[in-house]
């Protein structure tokens, strides 16, 4: 597809006030386009998912038809674009500025339905190998699953952890931020298209566990009435978890669990607070439980 | 001390702007004062510092005398600080809230130097007991440092993250974001108050740790030429750091740690990332680092 030599010079078009727009879920959906920001976040895109970009907007330093682009990372994404049949826009960086404002002088837009389906699609995709398991040269499954996470930074964040753990998905159950809101994908920093989101709602997301064989572990500080948490540490020498497939799920930023989730899991597990910390917030929590998780799986496998 | 029973009603006065004026770094060390906002790092402060509180801030319901507090916790709160010696005021919810956008109905005005001198001048209340540690019924410190961090929320999230794992203190060393800045107290939740802060610049750095006979360890992804990182879980396994002190040391947001910094460090670890995600952020970092040697070393002397 070709790049435009046409520099736009403002960003008073229908064009740009339609790509403002997409910050609002409703017109994203109507619209089936969402916007992705920055150069990290682009770059992955363009890496992982290339055939949902439609368009790339990049800054360019004047308004001459041959403007170079404002950095190399830019002209390499612009390559990637073409490559991959995106049509690619030059504008100055005042423009670009104005339409999104932490855009860092690109951003693309793409194809919401396609991106959802991809980002669903290969959920059986890796599928736990019983026989390696029983060896114990592979590690088991490890899932991470969010109930009303509403704080659209955090939402990316624990996404991003996830990622980096090796989860195998990400289940955002009952109501939770819109994974294509643009600070979840910005907060991501690309880790959105790496994995597979798939959201659920709370009457389905136990059964949905169980029915995969998966140990439904809730992270949580106070437990039920019947039921205390054992702390990480316990749990981590234990290592149930490195030879059964694990999800863990994490409550509300402000709220945790209710009770009602809290009955449905096989395991609640707290975070041990060492010093005179109150607590630790969401994205924290999920970091440290997700990654020692992790680790401790991969060393028993090496 | 007494509470005052006029409810103020302007935000528009000499008082205020002054108050006002200590988000500014230049401000607060002129006037020896800083600001303290929002219930939970409030009632931190009137709990572990309290006899550095001068004034307390809080909302009430009505501008009659009787006004009652908007909550109990800031009721609460006025309780303590009466009994801290502190002067009560009351004002209107949108005086406080034009004070202080963030201050959630409560704010605290403290001295600064004294609280200064209480977060360093216990620097060395937990010396190493070695007969204990010998005898592996006690744990060696753990000291968290931070070189060049200058994000006010990842500090007052690192702050925080090091309270929770039971740091014995934190070190800011170089050119750091000011621990009294509003946004670093709020991000700490209260953690400021619960541990020693020291600062220092990069040539006592390294000296202050070999002194008190502490590995230095750089958390690094790269390492230098001459040396590769170790990864965390290697290291957990080794546990090292559970039979000695240990500083770990975490670089810049966005540049990490310098060549000369690494060399300084007697070992290198990184965490590992198992799945696509480039890397981890400082705070997310920090938190896994951290809180999986603290658990590790606390199993092992259960």
């Amino acid at each position: 597809m070709p790049m435009y030599n046409e520099v736009l010079q403002s960003a008073k078009t229908e064009r740009f006030k339609r790509i403002m727009e997409l910050s609002n879920r409703k017109r994203r959906e109507k619209a089936n386009r969402f916007i992705v920001e920055g150069p990290q976040a682009v770059r992955e895109l363009l890496q992982w998912m290339p055939s949902v970009v439609l368009d790339l907007y990049v800054a360019v330093d004047s308004t001459e038809p041959d403007a170079a682009f404002i950095n190399p990372t830019i002209g390499q994404c612009a390559g990637l674009a073409m490559q991959a049949g995106a049509y690619v826009h030059k504008a100055t960086v005042e423009v670009m500025h104005h339409v999104s404002g932490d855009c860092q002088g690109i951003f693309a837009i793409a194809d919401l339905n396609q991106c959802r389906e991809l980002m669903t699609g290969n959920e059986q995709a890796d599928v736990l190998d019983d026989e390696q398991l029983d060896r114990g040269t592979a590690r088991a499954p490890l899932i991470a699953a969010f109930w009303q996470v509403r704080d659209p930074g955090n939402a990316g964040t624990v996404i991003r952890s996830a990622d980096a753990a090796g989860c195998e998905c990400v289940v955002l159950v009952g109501d939770c931020v819109d994974v294509f809101n643009p600070k979840v994908i910005r907060s991501t920093t690309g880790s959105l298209f790496h994995l597979p989101i798939l959201t659920m709602d709370e009457s389905t997301f136990a059964q949905w566990c169980h029915e995969r064989g998966m140990t439904l572990v809730a992270a949580d500080v106070y437990g039920t009435k019947e039921r205390s948490p054992r702390t990480l540490p316990v749990v981590l020498a234990q290592r149930t978890f490195a030879q059964q497939p694990t999800c863990v799920l994490f409550g509300n930023e402000a709220r945790g669990l209710e009770t009602g989730m809290l009955e449905q899991a096989d395991d609640i597990v707290s975070i041990p607070i060492y010093g005179k910390a109150e607590s630790l917030n969401l994205a924290t929590s999920a970091s440290i439980m997700l990654m020692s998780m992790a680790m401790s799986s991969h060393v028993e496998t090496i």
